[in-house]
């Protein structure tokens, strides 16, 4: 890898976690983590003061279609050793969100500075992490992505009318990512997703949007979405619902990656295939 | 079923688990769950203050083979809702064991009277589960079981050299079972047991016992065990590896299941197949 900033995606498709997180780390790739060190476990952070991790934690082990908890940091240690022994959560990230009283008050690009003895890192698996899987399978996962023509493709997000299992302050709806999948590769899609639960897993619903009140043009960060008469809607549980309740409950701090600044865990889908 | 006091046992083979847990709270039945609500996952009980439950949930999380957490009730709350909605870890099981400040204490047949405000149960699945699974498959596990000549068969359980992930306070060695397996069924009882991680899952180790720092002859609860000359040694994670880490880490107080008097979830093997 040569010295510098680093001028192309590409440079960082097909090399371990580790060497992204380095990258990383030393400034050299501030873009997101799509499709960078393609077939590992890409994951969704959350970083709470210890009075609410257990709480967090039981929220994560009841509701785990949105929170598939892969690592959970000892109070005040900033190292998942558990999914990337050596890695930092303070740094590793290129671009972290901080909320505050229920806020988002800032993106910054590293949290060295913020970081307390009392934060506690969570590390939740993500659909990115999908990708890869799909593309094993023959199918291509850009063809279904969807979103306002001309800006780099992405998935329509929508708070569901299905609920979470609350636990402690922790509770509020489901949020749920749509693809409208062909429906000759909808059995396909399903199945292999299915395989990777500590990645959302399998789809949280197919078919009628109006079945979880969610009206398809009307997604919440992104141009609205359509489905073709061939198309099969299907929902999966998004890595934003443990976001969405943290900050519904007020709590006073969170820290999160920013959207599709994802942490690279050493983590294969071969680890986490089941 | 009738009123009274159950005198056989195999009235509560093939019935609900809830069943189960009924006869036990009104006292019709006291002894062990041992082919109960066949086909129901049993489960391993710890009961710990809430300022250990962080710490005791990350130590399951890193160690999910001893430690496949299966639900964590709210503080006080005795309900574990998760796996058994209506259920009341306080009356629900036949025996418990009280544990203070590192010592058992007590056996006792029902905690209502020591159940706190700051009580947080935590339920963890049981290689028990596995018997259904293996009968299904044509292996009959009372053969896999040792133990004394005339007794009861019991599983011989060893502390290996084999170390769990510290979280806080919670550390030490792994305590495994052991299964003398016929080798035309080794195959087989490894790949049976492994599509339920939420029971333990495969084997931690297979083969050579003093390579996991085992001597089968010392057993710590049970008879020598002697492996025959067309028979493979099975070691698994084994439940009572929370129990000796708490009791290792000299916590002031843990409550737990007594050996065999498991908790039943209403979860089913299907529910837990990977």
């Amino acid at each position: 890898m040569p010295d510098g900033a680093l001028s192309r995606r590409a440079e960082l498709h097909d090399v371990p976690a580790r060497v992204v997180r380095e990258a990383i780390r030393s400034g050299r790739w501030r873009g997101t983590t799509h499709d960078m060190a393609r077939g590992h476990v890409q994951a969704n952070l959350a970083i709470l003061p210890e009075r609410y991790a257990l709480d967090f934690m039981r929220f994560c082990l009841r509701n785990p279609k949105p929170c598939p908890l892969l690592d959970v940091t000892d109070t005040g240690n900033p190292e998942p050793a558990r999914v990337a022994p050596g890695a930092d959560l303070r740094s590793d990230l290129s671009r972290y969100v901080i909320y505050r009283d229920g806020k988002k008050v800032e993106e910054v690009g590293d949290i060295r500075a913020l970081w307390r003895p009392d934060h506690v890192g969570f590390v939740m698996g993500c659909s990115l992490s999908f990708d890869a899987a799909l593309t094993d399978a023959g199918i291509d996962p850009a063809q279904l992505r969807r979103g306002e023509p001309g800006v780099q493709a992405r998935i329509p997000v929508y708070t569901s009318a299905l609920q979470c299992v609350p636990a402690g302050p922790f509770q509020g709806p489901l949020v749920v990512s749509l693809k409208p999948v062909p429906r000759h590769l909808a059995a396909e899609v399903e199945a292999v997703t299915s395989r990777y639960p500590l990645a959302h897993g399998g789809p949280a619903h197919v078919g009628d949007p109006a079945a979880i009140g969610v009206d398809p043009s009307r997604a919440e960060w992104t141009g609205p979405c359509t489905i073709g008469p061939d198309e099969v809607p299907m929902f999966w549980a998004c890595g934003v619902t443990p976001q969405a309740v943290a900050l519904a409950a007020g709590i006073p701090e969170m820290i999160t990656h920013a959207t599709g600044h994802m942490f690279l865990t050493d983590l294969t889908l071969a680890d986490i295939r089941r």
